[in-house]
């Protein structure tokens, strides 16, 4: 058998259950690992042309529910039970410990404050007083550089246009409308339209498309200070007596431990403050089928927490870059469209409502994580929730 | 109905087929959405126990191959098939590419060079002469501590103990290794029991058990700094003409567009910097039943190229912060396990060797990435792989 | 002698010679040491006035003078001869060196691309929807918000006001135009009165003047990537042959460090990236009476080297938060008065002018730096500069 | 008249009195500006070889004093007067008024915890095996290492070699402790012996003195993460009382200050958390000869308050990279030794002492500003100081 065989395409039957099948049977035999699990896709083959090369079947990753969730949004208003993929013991119950007091408490309240996706090109001049020069032209043809762009898209409308100098070289922000999709294609194509167009009309001797500046995928200080796709808040006014039953703790306590890890944090360089916004985000992320890496620069922002005059808490979550679709990508596929539904965020005009059950989901997760660290739970949940004995709850 | 129902526990019959059938129809009832393809999983609940709560099924994502990929390292020594389990389409090609390189460049040389994972409690006093004291109590009870922390393991060994202080605080750095295990209940549960010990042997008043120092899941440049779980580094020396021939530029084109793309990243105040690497890791950890959330820190690290005094392409990435293990967690349900034994991965002592084939592969995605920006190709592979039309290659 | 007496405030005679004299002679005793050389001030105590409180004379710093720096700018054109004040061997002469190599081949460009100072105050809310609905508030009354602010001030412009949620917070970003003063007082008042306004008629419970968004003397990213004060931007092309002549090294050479230290600077999660931008500006803001504090956020900016097609250097230095002023502070006093006149730069008008000198004179601190780390002559340098030894230059 | 001639050297008058007159009598003739000021310098030429290059004598800087400031620390015990060299009005009455608040509260506590300067050289080496191994070498030859540093320097000791890899690059961190001096120069000879050794007798290809990653006058996480020079911790218990009487504020206010501002430094990615210790630092640095660019590490760190159960104010600042000396460098030039002697902090075996009076310099500039905050004086203040009116104080 040779090793380094490469991979078969089978392009006579691209994108057909035989496809997958075949290449799956090839692996079989090279690599002598059944791969039956693999194998028992649902998923129709048909439908994953432009989600995946190579297919040879699906993975599955075990899925809970927790809730009850309420939301008091702009675009969510109701109660979820949220869908989390993980094998993480003890996670799905220390969401839905959060989710329950946020909802005894009367819901959370959430906002998207911020609505966009950006692309930042680059471009390069013969030296500085071009590159100053061309600041100038880009504000002075904002409106041509716009229809450019929008020429190549039915959803994405150029909202911004901003200039960064470094040296000879101009980094321009982009920033776009992208409707209900995660839009990374979207804009990247838009974008490279008007840079042909600003190439061919300015002073700029070439240009890339990616200048590193948007931190898409990436962690940076930036998507905190300046944000990057959907910036939305979620925050509640819990009762001290809720925070005691739920969290065995009070007000004062969690603002304490607030402080403490605050600092902690700070001492690491981390960028803003969390308790794990990963989890729960990458949990629903993979459900919900969004851009699993997205949650690198959607789990960057602040949690908060306030005793309030009469002693109660005030919690909330800012996450300034928050990443997700309910079109395009693989939000269509078997069960991310099972879970889609399930939170009644499929399809057109329904982003803005995940991204609200998104961050209420993830302040439920700063709550319960906060509540065990006061209330030195945690080893004891994981304990009980995440090695393999029953559990006592 | 009511909306805001608890979800049902059926505690009686916890972690069976019944329990989340159950679940899943009572879902299904309340919400009016059938769970077909959720409802089809393969993974027997019964494994269940630990990995999550309130399971209703599995959830599918669809997995590609990517190969071959030659791998020379200390512990990963061969040509491996990487499955990589995405929605995003042009991913899997892209990842193939790289790797088709790498192998035909003689293969990817890897190394870990650290081997740990961390918690960082941390330690209230009096004023900050009692925390002063307390840093030299620590060294000079370091075997002491060290008994305390591995009574409570079999696995865990503690490598060091070292304290920061802030005030009147003192967040001590416990490193352990965690053989091949993720590791993070393991070392919670020893660095609990040393806290406890510490906390009646010292001056000090009281701990928490994180101090957040740690940035387990959050991001931080202490992540690339300091590191934290596997360091690892893959590198390969790269003829000019392969390059050319699969990325169709030359190294130092692909030199140009690191400076140009470097400084992108320093003015959004990245750490470290990285073309994509949450792409390939977070397909990896999905195939492979890692714990997703841990993308966060793992993505963190450098690329670097270099033209050679031949006139070739030296390309390394360095990852500080990879956090894998291959045993416990979800690494033996179902697809992850045939996802792990397809790479030989699954079990004792292969830990290092899954986070050599993951350093590989991320450097792979960050050759082709690179190619595709300076090509100018990025557009047109998106239009190719990641719309619904036919590829033409 | 009672050691914790009170300083003696002498009101009778504030802000005259006998008061400074007598403030000294009551020092003097008290702690048994001669202060000559600060009691040979030839300040005047009369314009010490809202300068300092307690005076006692003045300390002296040696200064020495570099160039000739040849500048092409917008606001500076001309040569000059830079005064910086240090204790540091060989800064002076490496200064020099690299003054002189600019001028040698031209000159160097400079631009001032942006002219502003900030402050951030910051507005608490009962909940996260009021915070929402006052960044609506913001965008609805800027004019009016601008006439409160630009009421208390002859000099200062209301540039723009930028709101940033956090939690129930909104954090406000108010730009100002300051004419040529550093015009951190005066910015102060102005959005005090902004805010008084704002607090009055919005939905505001309260609101602080600063919350340390602003990154006035304070190190952080956002002085990099969004800027703050005056953002300059200076370059030079460098024919190969001075390169060599001055630096001992090549362009190639050059880019060849820039790459290693950019990494290493990135391990350390700097800001931006920069050889030794402090020493250059703490020595001309000495001199010449700037806010020897701000140097912190001054120093923050991007180093660039480019080896251009005719194979010589494309060097620049981009200082997006550089904080100078040629009128209020100190600038009218003694020496730091004879030192901005040196450069033509005291008085309205010249803040522009004196910014572009500052970063032609950064630039060349690069470049001689540069060149020693590459050519090793670092420590030689300081061996024959920076120790009691003779000069053999 | 030439407006590019060199600057004339008059070597054979090199460190004379009239070196300095001659120099600036023909800067003063081709500038037509007076250097009245400047040359009525007090410094003796002869005393500068080693501190300046082409000098034309001082500029003066108005220094006033605030105090009294009790120490208990380490090091410094007792009661200060310290000298403050500023033009920015309000300076030195705000650190004042901390300093009494101190002081009447029983004074600060202060400790050095830790006691070093680094140096980080980088080395190249084939590929990634090569640099693997490399750091086994470097492991293995500690001692020999350290015997050719130390070779080179009667008072600088090598106290540790820390390697850390990136791609083929190994940095390595040597960090050394340098007596009473700044020691740039000392550890930067020893490094270089060290590195030659090194070099001749590893794999090594070659080396660069300087990787960046020391941070010495730049700013970057790794300074607060890791430190760099001394490590300084000051603290004090302040009973509200006093809190009220001299801040006008109570120590429930100024914790919520701390929230409020933490988070806006944190939404600028700020390095740590400070109210502006750079205010003090800069000015503490020039009226004491210290090498003035270093403010830039300095000035990083955390200051902390805590409410105690006692209701009072527990107050801190951490300052892990603070870089003072006390031999060497400019200390012993006229006013700087005199600044040195008011704090009896001159010469041999008086670093520490320094660096603690500094630590309590800074906290004392900490409250002030936070109550100037709180209670909304800021402006009013600055009023009062910092313009020309008269004080009511």
């Amino acid at each position: 058998m040779n090793k380094v065989a490469l991979i078969p395409r089978f392009q006579d039957r691209a994108y057909t259950g035989a496809e997958a099948d075949d290449r799956r049977a090839w692996l079989e035999e090279i690599s002598e690992v059944e791969l039956k699990h693999i194998g028992s896709s649902t998923i129709p083959v048909e439908s994953l042309r432009g989600n995946i090369e190579n297919p040879i079947g699906s993975v599955q990753m075990p899925v809970g529910i927790a809730g009850p969730l309420t939301v008091k949004g702009e675009h969510a208003t109701g109660t979820y039970y949220v869908p989390l993929a993980t094998t993480e013991g003890a996670l799905v119950r220390s969401y839905e410990r959060g989710m329950a007091l946020l909802t005894r408490a009367g819901g959370v309240t959430t906002h998207v404050f911020r609505d966009e996706n950006q692309i930042c090109p680059v471009f390069q001049f013969d030296d500085v007083t071009a590159a100053v020069e061309f600041c100038q032209f880009l504000e002075n043809n904002t409106e041509r550089i716009r229809e450019e762009a929008e020429s190549t898209t039915n959803h994405g409308k150029l909202l911004g246009c901003t200039p960064t100098m470094v040296g000879r070289d101009v980094e321009v922000c982009l920033r776009f409308s992208t409707g209900d999709a995660h839009g990374m294609n979207m804009v990247a194509k838009a974008a490279d339209a008007a840079c042909r167009w600003i190439r061919a009309n300015s002073n700029a001797n070439s240009y890339s498309l990616f200048s590193g500046l948007s931190s898409e995928k990436r962690p940076s200080g930036r998507l905190l200070s300046a944000g990057k796709g959907k910036g939305v808040v979620a925050a509640a006014e819990i009762p001290a007596k809720w925070v005691r039953l739920y969290l065995h703790t009070t007000p004062r306590e969690i603002c304490d431990l607030w402080r403490r890890t605050v600092i902690g944090n700070m001492m690491a360089n981390a960028i803003g403050y969390c308790g794990h916004y990963a989890n729960g985000l990458s949990a629903l992320f993979i459900a919900c089928g969004q851009d699993v890496a997205n949650v690198v620069n959607s789990a960057v922002g602040v949690t908060d927490y306030e005793v309030t005059e009469s002693g109660d808490l005030y919690a909330s979550v800012t996450l300034p870059s928050l990443t997700v679709g309910t079109v395009g990508g693989g939000v269509a596929l078997g069960s991310s469209r099972e879970c889609l539904d399930l939170l009644g965020c499929f399809g057109a005009g329904k982003a803005r409502k995940f991204a609200e059950i998104a961050a209420g989901t993830v302040l439920a997760g700063e709550l319960s994580f906060a509540g065990a660290l006061v209330s030195s739970e945690f080893v004891d949940a994981h304990e009980n929730y995440g090695r393999n004995r029953p559990s006592q709850d």
